[in-house]
């Protein structure tokens, strides 16, 4: 998308530790909001219990500079670990699907403070479109490719039922969303060069219940 | 917590098959809807792109008889299934910090029918305890522990600033809880014995918008 070949060479982040990076990120943070000026990564290993040197090799892949003895520039490195995780950066989305997660999707404004704004979604519903949640407004799916035109949006935010999961995906792909974060329990097929983040919350309450079950036996 | 001898033995299931059930309950939701009445795990592992034996292998874990040729009963694999997962059970939870994202999770219904009944939330903003959301109520935070003694809820889901994550979940652990569902981006400490499920919204952005800039170069 971009022309600027001086751009940095881009590294695939091994995805653990995209993963782990907003954990050191809030760690730092609530150091910084103590007072503290300077932190090391054994420091950080120390307050989220994860070995030191995987914590070096993480931050490794971020572009900071570390003083001996010192340590990193907390500030610094709040705001180098924003741009690195493209949280300083405002990544237009649209949502399918104005149900009940949707529509607390549409309402969650934290979502801003990290990089994504969703400024659209789309529903058939006709008691939906033409509203707005949170300021955003709903439009009627068959909008979708017009939308798209006028936009520059190139993230999909997921949260249709299930029956249509694979469809809408199929026709989001075809208007030229590269990347798809899905809030659905379908297990969604895409082109290779399409990004698709899967957040399951169902998956993540399964796995929390059986847990539970386990130490209650 | 139960005393009943004659409950069948728990296994651990792994981590990863107890992600991976709930796409295949999809699947099967989705075949069954379409008018399927037997699924085979050759044919769910075509339709979600997963291998056939590890599909065979994490059904291996729930209490499910396939017959030969002809596959698993639908409708009785989706019955199987949501047990299993504990989706058919009613698992009551606190909502702790009704900011953006806890009201937003409020207000989603759709968890309920995965089995997750928040039956209060706490915040200790004046202008929200006393009100409701979704039905919900919002009770001030020093209630916690009395509404604890009231309710058997066991699990807690944790919405707060990440200035007072630890600390709440101190307090909620103290109180009685058994499982944490974290969406903060902090790392809580807890004791062994202690579920947690942590739910980063802002990391999973961190991975896409990471993959979303990589297929850019």
């Amino acid at each position: 998308m971009t022309s600027q070949s001086e751009q940095p060479k881009k590294v695939k982040v091994p995805e653990p530790t995209l993963r782990r990076l907003p954990w050191y990120l809030s760690n730092v943070r609530l150091l910084n909001k103590k007072g503290v000026e300077y932190v090391s990564s054994t420091q950080i290993s120390k307050q989220i219990n994860i070995d030191a040197s995987k914590v070096a090799k993480d931050l490794s892949y971020v572009n900071i500079a570390g003083r001996t003895r010192v340590g990193y520039h907390a500030e610094t490195m709040i705001r180098v670990l924003e741009e690195f995780l493209g949280f300083s950066t405002e990544h237009k989305a649209f949502l399918f699907g104005v149900g009940s997660l949707g529509g607390a999707l549409l309402s969650d404004s934290g979502l801003n403070q990290f990089g994504l704004k969703i400024v659209g979604a789309f529903d058939v519903d006709p008691a939906k479109v033409g509203t707005t949640i949170n300021d955003i407004p709903i439009y009627h799916t068959d909008e979708f490719e017009e939308r798209m035109k006028q936009a520059k949006v190139n993230i999909g935010v997921l949260t249709v039922p299930i029956e249509i999961a694979q469809d809408i995906t199929d026709r989001i792909v075809g208007g030229g969303i590269q990347a798809l974060w899905n809030f659905t329990p379908v297990r969604i097929r895409v082109p290779e060069d399409i990004v698709v983040q899967n957040t399951s919350l169902y998956a993540h309450l399964a796995v929390m219940f059986n847990r539970l079950g386990f130490n209650e036996k």
